[in-house]
């Protein structure tokens, strides 16, 4: 005897998330036994809307479920700055500061030779047609400083050299609250490259 | 600007599972937008069908789509040996091994004062019903041996006193591979006990 085909079905499923194995699909698929009928609904009804009500922001890429995303459609915002970030995910982690006015760009990837992603394979040339089109006056690049990122940040500001545009990067340098002991010798050199006259 | 909705709910439902914090959920979330149309729709039909078709079988209380599961239905199985066991997981454990042709009983938790579980919260009385009414020649007891087990156990074993049944229990000692140097003085004492002549 095995689990009814229900329960192998909710196995499967949960199977294929990132990082969840045998065990802990089995203990996620029994744990569904004890929930509410109205959570279950819940659960049932979001992942069908997964598909259907998702969206891409048709100008920058942060995830929508209507044409535009907020950011884009909020007329207080500073649509003459646009950071560019690698993941949706960054998008609502930068708004979550609440500090940044500007608008966003999701590329969607960073370029990788090793794994065959090219500057067309992700969202690069929407990004420079936004510059050209809306009178950008900033382009803030907040992407890792890996080497895919590095690779990224450098092919963007080759190709923006001689537009009429600012393209800046964000800071790289200690943490708050890191004792700069325990600092790695690249984030400390990076720090020092980055330095701000304070007087 | 947040997450869309539906991310949110995702996320929301994803928190609800034991050991799921807010990053992983959100991981979780994000990661249904890569996935298959079809797989989604699996998923989300599973989980409709978790309150509509999962039952507990009318005999034994193990997980089944039907009135009986397929143990119970099973005429090739030994229905005189009942193995009593305390969740509807380790049913599915011991039919991995598939050794053990008898039958099941799943109790649905343990005698456990301190959490205010007494022995009518569990499926006892459906036991000792099934031991009187189907000629029951042993039950064996597969309870782990915590606090809560040996005392569901030993509550069982008196109320089964001077009824014509067989009452045995699994054998608890050292683990196949492991190193005897490395066991906890409560196993190897158990192991001693539960010893077995070979010669």
């Amino acid at each position: 005897m095995n689990y009814p085909k229900t329960i192998l079905n909710l196995i499967e499923c949960f199977k294929k998330f990132p990082g969840i194995g045998e065990k802990t699909a089995e203990r996620m698929a029994l744990s569904t036994l004890e929930m509410e009928e109205d959570a279950l609904n819940l659960f049932s009804k979001s992942l069908k809307d997964v598909k259907t009500k998702i969206k891409k922001c048709e100008k920058c890429g942060s995830l929508t479920e209507d044409k535009l995303c907020e950011v884009c459609n909020d007329k207080n915002r500073d649509h003459s700055v646009i950071c560019v970030v690698e993941e949706c995910k960054n998008v609502i982690l930068f708004e979550k500061i609440g500090s940044f006015k500007g608008v966003y760009h999701v590329l969607g990837g960073l370029i990788s030779p090793l794994e065959g992603i090219n500057p067309e394979d992700i969202h690069i040339k929407d990004l420079i047609d936004r510059i050209k089109q809306e009178k950008i006056k900033e382009v803030i690049l907040a992407i890792k400083p890996s080497v895919e990122g590095e690779t990224t940040a450098l092919y963007i500001r080759k190709i923006l050299e001689g537009e009429d545009v600012t393209v800046s990067k964000i800071a790289h340098g200690i943490p708050i609250g890191a004792d700069i002991d325990y600092i790695d010798p690249l984030t400390l050199e990076m720090a020092i490259e980055d330095r701000r006259q304070v007087s």
